[in-house]
């Protein structure tokens, strides 16, 4: 293993104490597989998850993200139905056509230098409703934290909301990042997704502390009726159970999220005014979340990926020369250290 | 938790220490995510299926067992294309028809008492090849353990294999409880799968003290070219691999599998054993490795599944009036007490 | 082209003349395409349908059998669920795997020798509805002629039907030669669809004079919802629409599909009391429709094959050691003069 | 029927009277289904097809453009695979998602004002390849003509073929009018298609004068391989075949797919000098073949359509306040008169 902690995504890191100790204590004797037949475990973190999103929530939990999004999207469409979503989102982009492939649909992308869009975007797209040639709208998918880093405001979410459910559409959060924007916007998951009418949900922990694992959560129990059987179908079920429904009971428990969201947020705001003072480097987009977006002289980055690993985002951003835009994502275990060690290297290779 | 061991399934059981320690040992620091970047843990729980199978193979991590048979099985196979499996296969009844919603074929059922097949079954639907009204046989699939709890022979395998290979089709081999086979014929795992010509493998080890993950094996590292695409698109990729890596890392060291798997095995031939003397009760399949298969009156089951849960497999044997077929799994975590505790149970409810 | 009418399928005929003549009136001008904005060919054949199914009806063209079934029974479904066919149905074996393509879902196949099914053979498929691993028993789908030959009775289409909706599942009726079992029962169809429960029923014309086209009828226009998008994703919307539409109108107009239906059905009765004194041949099948269904020496179907093209349906006849079962089927344009042609060549062929 | 033309399209037009004579010919006797056992009417046409395109082909029927493009595109792809084309084709956008539904795979969109893409703007998508998160660029398809009515010059489609083959690619032509643009640029099918380096062609005749039916021609027997079982899985394999390869024999026979392009084309001239005095129309494309590409002002639209049915293409074309651009499309069948009729009208609403 490396010794030195990149900043190349929040996945990278490790499983975060708590959560290795609640999968010990799971890990005794038998209990009932498929999370059926009144699986304690099961139950308990479903109880957990109404705690923090209300009662009328149906909860299927699955193994990754690319599922919870693919899945969760397909139980509101049929597959002559489209998804929008901003063409940078990861539904869209970084999922090898997962989406196409399990609902045989169409993803329409909407363009954004943010990663975020707005109902005036989507607007348009409305003409085809009723034109049998065209794939019919039906899914808007936003990201919270978006793929830029950026956050919605509960506001915003509810305007799309409202935007879907006039025009007979639902909205999607894929929140692989959720705790991470919540902790930023200093709200809670309620106000961010029940209360702004979201649909359904994606969401996540394994970028925060957790091992594997996502939870599909829809906000109205009726849409969420036979959902076990496309999680099957989507080859989602996990046998043993009790290992996801253990860490997200315990991710929800006694604020962890929170407490390792808040760290990788600061984490992210420490790198970013680290960075500020170098006049050849510049951040392109608002640090809310966990990630810092910054043009990079291209030589520069070829230096420090040789200790660091890190993810280009852009490799020819609009009149830009010789700067091509990378990704820093701090995580849930990123210490002031870490940055001072990047910065370091930083200034070594600026020489 | 349920304190009383069930004879449910395999997978009802938890995580074996050994595992759980390995999971605690990898959880340090940074390491590249999706398996990438030569992920270090990666690399080495490859390597140790190099040793346990050859070199001319490629591996590849998914999530469970419907995964790894699915896509195992799709990637040698277009849509046209069709599988032959036993009809009690998993493939075939045990999920939820993703096998159809991936990959767009038609699965061939063979009627089995035993759950094996035999390539005479097969011949017959070698006439569909060339009618372009009918799907295309391209994969024969078995389980080795069968669903019924039978074992293939490496001769059984060999014969497939030689069968589908002189009909250009592939052999493929749902080893969900391989090592239960393996360590029941006293062999390895080369000899049974590398040696007998199977083409892809699904290599399982949550039924045997794992905590999630499966391994797609192929014999032929050009049959394996794209695999990786598949995968993600198939919504199968892990983030944090190293989750998974690692537990394979350790289950194919110093025996830990063959540990496992014996003990389940010894436990189900106690069993039996334990259950012989009762006369109204009939063991119905040869007890080789881990399940007991048990034609059991009607009311005997419905007061014992009070106390101990466990499937019905067959609901209307034929010839039989009030009994109906019941699987007894044991795990490798069963204990002599386990066994003693259902005997107990099984006669007062005999009174 | 060959001068000598085979009797391998009603496929191999030509268009009866009406249908040409239908063709060339409509060939005049400009119409609308795809039958959007008001086309009135296809609307004068929507009426037609409306006054033989009743009111209550959807109507949808498409091209073939093939996708009449598959879309009108994906229509009803999700890809989790099933259908339920007897094994013999086109549906199941000779779409060479469409339905699991487009559907993604399985097929539950029934065992049958007339090639029709019982709501008991069905019931005890009902096992697997709420239970997660298995495909959930959504449609059942019948083919009526059926693929033996043989011919349900609107009473046990009925019952069909209520067990479906008893069980919060659909019927479909697979009516490729739906003219040809009407015309021998001497009903109508309404009788037989509509008034009998079917929920949707694929009304075919091709093999009883038509050029090309097949027409999807649901029984309830609720039911019928966004169909128009299934039909254009499943590749099936012509654009030249009124030659599909015009086809129907003349079709079900003066009782044209009835004096083509009756034509072939007669000839069948014919043929079959043409081959009953031949000692060596076993007639298999009740002859109702335009079929029949023959045990015929191995050494007499070589010889009659090199002048007359038919199909084998079945190569090796339970209990039969020298015969094969092979299907003979007529036409709206065969003639007596056909038939005494095909006895006499049996005749030679036979000494 | 309406009396007046319409510009709306070139498949509102009916069925050249050749073509009607040849299905009148074609239907006599019985004639093999399917185009198997040696189709006489099949091999004519396929002789044909080969007449034109070189031996090296083979040749399938399918019933529409759909059809021939979603399955000549996915023959040569596995679902990972991505399509590139530009946004504009009717593949990406008027499919109602077919391509997404049968292949399970990413369309890559390209923006081009006038329909036509070129390698350059392929070339940043090539970094994808190898990137397992992303889909896998496979297949480049264009439009010929284009849906902008534009014309590629055999040496634009070389330079694509080109560029495909260097980057492991494929190349796909949409020939719904290929006919239209062999005729405008005077030259002939080979060189546009075998000899530029196409893979795969979907080449149309309903737009030209046929009443159904589509073919799709692989430029290498190789990459054909099994694609008969692709097509009757797609739904497309006709029964009575014969009636479509009749109209494609007779398509290619004694130039009448020239006859019928040279008088559309020629049309589309008229109509665009018969245009050009209006100070308040604008033609937006370069007229080659048989469409009019026309900014329009709103009010006249509204007024016209009372009289002739044409589309909008473009609701709001960058940088125009009151105009919006019509298509216009003449058709084998159109007139003079029809022109006249037609510019009349717009006289009498611009007054």
């Amino acid at each position: 293993m490396k010794t030195k902690k990149s900043f190349a995504s929040d996945n990278w890191s490790g499983v975060c104490p708590e959560i290795m100790q609640a999968l010990a204590e799971v890990n005794r004797g038998h209990n009932p597989a498929y999370g059926e037949l009144g699986d304690p475990v099961n139950e308990q973190a479903i109880a957990q998850f109404r705690e923090h999103f209300g009662d009328d929530i149906s909860v299927f939990f699955v193994y990754n993200g690319t599922a919870a999004n693919v899945l969760g999207v397909s139980q509101l469409m049929r597959s002559y139905h489209a998804v929008v979503s901003a063409k940078t989102a990861h539904l869209n982009e970084d999922e090898c056509a997962a989406p196409e492939k399990f609902m045989g649909s169409k993803i329409l992308e909407i363009e954004s230098r943010d990663g975020k869009i707005k109902a005036a975007q989507i607007e348009p797209l409305l003409k085809s409703i009723g034109f049998q040639h065209h794939a019919q709208p039906r899914v808007i998918s936003i990201s919270q934290v978006t793929e830029m880093g950026t956050v919605y405001t509960a506001d915003e979410i509810r305007e799309l909301a409202g935007f879907a459910h006039r025009n007979n559409m639902f909205l999607h959060l894929d929140g692989a990042r959720i705790a991470n924007a919540v902790a930023a916007l200093n709200t809670d998951f309620k106000s961010m997704t029940t209360d702004a009418g979201v649909d359904v949900l994606s969401f996540g922990g394994t970028k925060n502390g957790l091992m594997f694992g996502e939870t599909v959560v829809f906000f109205n129990k009726n849409r969420a009726k036979d959902f076990e059987y496309l999680r099957k179908q989507g080859m989602q079920l996990h046998s043993k159970m009790r290992y996801i429904s253990a860490q997200f009971h315990r991710y929800l428990s006694d604020g962890l999220w929170k407490k390792n969201a808040l760290a990788a947020n600061k984490m992210a705001q420490n790198l970013a005014r680290a960075l500020s003072p170098f006049s050849s480097l510049q951040i392109t987009q608002d640090v809310k979340a966990n990630g810092v977006f910054v043009l990079m002289p291209e030589k520069l980055i070829t230096a420090l990926q040789k200790e660091y690993f890190f993810h280009l985002w852009n490799e020819s951003p609009e009149g830009e020369a010789g700067r091509k835009e990378v990704r820093l994502m701090c995580s849930w275990d990123t210490t002031e250290a870490d940055i001072e060690g990047f910065v370091e290297a930083l200034k070594q290779n600026l020489i």
